[in-house]
């Protein structure tokens, strides 16, 4: 592995993306489907969204990532995710799991179980409270929001890692992204980002492009979530709010380069 | 009750919203998901959509409000908003309704029917079509537009608040709104409002953020109409059509304050 | 039949949208239900969207056209289809299909075979690959992407739409579009579109609403897409990105005149 990354990998791995141009297989809920499909486009990939279990493996097969949300997530879908999750795993093409709300319900927790169980992800990305959840450690969800922070909870989030084998991101005001045994914090990105919906389900779909497209698997996720974090940093200098954000951020994920991601990055790492 | 309602009401409702933060359980429609979970966060509160039955009651008992939306109903989900409902009813949770294009159809009429006999139902928001079909009067709706006017019908609006215990809130030129005894008209707003999709969802969208946070409802349901018409009317001067509309709209919405309120609050009540 | 298209039927059958105002009943994917309802509305049309099985027959017979659009597909979706298509056919009401996907899965392609054969479609539009997997050619899709152009392919597309009695829509670089023996080809539009989600399926509602509004369904057809894509290139000009680009190409929609149209339309015709 690498021991470094900056701009430079940054860079490689946001190129990487428009050159294999990757398709997504998102398995998603109902409130992000067109913020998500937008983001996958700016970055230079190519969604796609079938949720029916009537096609979601066969179209798995096809996919450089298969991206799982449980936001709007209901028995049938879960299924359907499974069977997709499965077809996946034949191909070795990787999992990027969103626990949205993990914990917040019985139907979420037992849905997190399932998929954890029956399929090998490759990576979870969440906020703080969700992955907390998936570590067994209670009382950090309300609704889909985090009452938790990952400061001081790096140590779980590693443990995590480690036991699972899954390469585990945690969104907060530091991102912190770990295989567990090495870890790189991404400290882009702007409060505001929480206020708009979907932000946390965007940088999934981030994660799962640059997954989808280069390797070692913790550079590229690290690489994806600082891209996302840089645009939406620019995205909140220039927008006046929440809603003038949405076609800023676009924008800015669409135009990023290498001049932008260097004046921009702050990352740390221990690898 | 208070007697009065003006810019000293609106501003200490708005800002309650913000103290609050009250989580809003949307069971809607799938056209208006991101549009009002963003106009959710605007507002100060926060948005969850959790419309499968195996979780929608769940979630619901941790709500400061539930929003039930018949745009995309269909028999499975009118089940769901019934589980949902029953639980926020036994702890005394708000429940906002929005019958869209009531009467349209035999479904539609059909699942008003089943909410309002299953459920106490807080404060209902349509347009004159919608609750001229709620009350029985027919003939006012075309899919999810509204043939008639509020202007003229007021009685009718009013017996049907008095009658059913139902706050009753009727957008259009004018919004009216009534407990049944007392009444309060908003005259904020902008007719180019109605050539945006989702716009009457939000507004409902904005009545239960405003009736999660503070008391006597009938006070908070116009005061969040109020908020809500005034962003409105301000992004339709600042935008070019109905496209830059959206953006400068939540814009409005997340940077609404005393001073805008008491600029351009239109509005007449007989309290 | 007109010998002739160019300003003069393009303005005029997009100032029919606007007198008419038909409903247009969208049957369509879960990512582009709000993108394509704030279409039909800047085009001056009204949306409805009722997918459920237990009204869209109902729905439908109000509509001026229906809208089906395989981009979510599943099989209750398609039962409630051939439901609505039925009762459209009954009275007449035009039927468009947009046939997302057509060849990327079986379930796509068997929904495609059961709409064709149960349901008599006025009017079909799709990308290159789409439409010539309907024609029987294989090879041309993945996930929701086309891989082939329409630059060589009209004798197929013609053929299809003769043997079918389907007016057949071909977006690329070039739109193409016939009836089988006459032509249409606007060279209005800008590559940047099919970087922004939903823009096909956008088409296909700007299509819906001109054929409701005017005869005959070649020219408004035709006008349809002529008016969708001077106003995306006029957007693509003025817009950052395409993020920026969705409110600017709402805008443009809505305030389409006939000196635009004038000075944009790029229209040749074999009629």
């Amino acid at each position: 592995m690498t021991t470094s990354i900056g701009t430079e990998t940054v860079t490689l791995m946001s190129a990487r993306v428009r050159e294999v141009h990757p398709m997504i297989h998102h398995i998603t809920n109902s409130v992000v489907m067109n913020f998500t499909a937008n983001i996958t486009l700016a970055m230079g990939a190519a969604p796609v969204m079938a949720p029916s279990i009537a096609e979601s493996a066969q179209m798995a097969g096809y996919a450089g990532a298969l991206l799982l949300n449980i936001g709007t997530i209901n028995p049938e879908l879960l299924e359907s995710m499974v069977a997709a999750g499965k077809a996946a795993n034949e191909k070795d093409i990787p999992i990027i799991l969103d626990p949205v709300g993990a914990g917040a319900t019985e139907l979420r927790t037992n849905a997190i179980n399932t998929l954890l169980s029956e399929l090998k992800i490759s990576v979870v990305r969440g906020n703080a409270g969700e992955i907390l959840s998936l570590a067994g450690t209670a009382g950090g969800v309300r609704g889909v929001d985090s009452l938790a922070t990952g400061e001081g909870n790096e140590e779980i989030f590693s443990t995590f890692a480690a036991e699972t084998g899954i390469i585990t991101a945690v969104s907060g005001e530091t991102d912190f992204i770990t295989d567990g045994k090495n870890w790189i914090k991404v400290l882009n990105g702007n409060p505001m980002m929480s206020s708009i919906t979907g932000t946390g389900c965007g940088a999934t779909t981030a994660v799962a492009c640059f997954a989808a497209s280069g390797t070692p698997l913790l550079l590229s996720v690290a690489s994806g979530i600082a891209c996302y974090n840089i645009a939406g940093e620019i995205a909140c200098e220039r927008s006046n709010g929440p809603g003038s954000f949405v076609p800023e951020f676009i924008d800015q994920l669409a135009n990023l380069n290498e001049e932008t991601i260097n004046t921009k990055l702050r990352i740390e790492a221990n690898l």
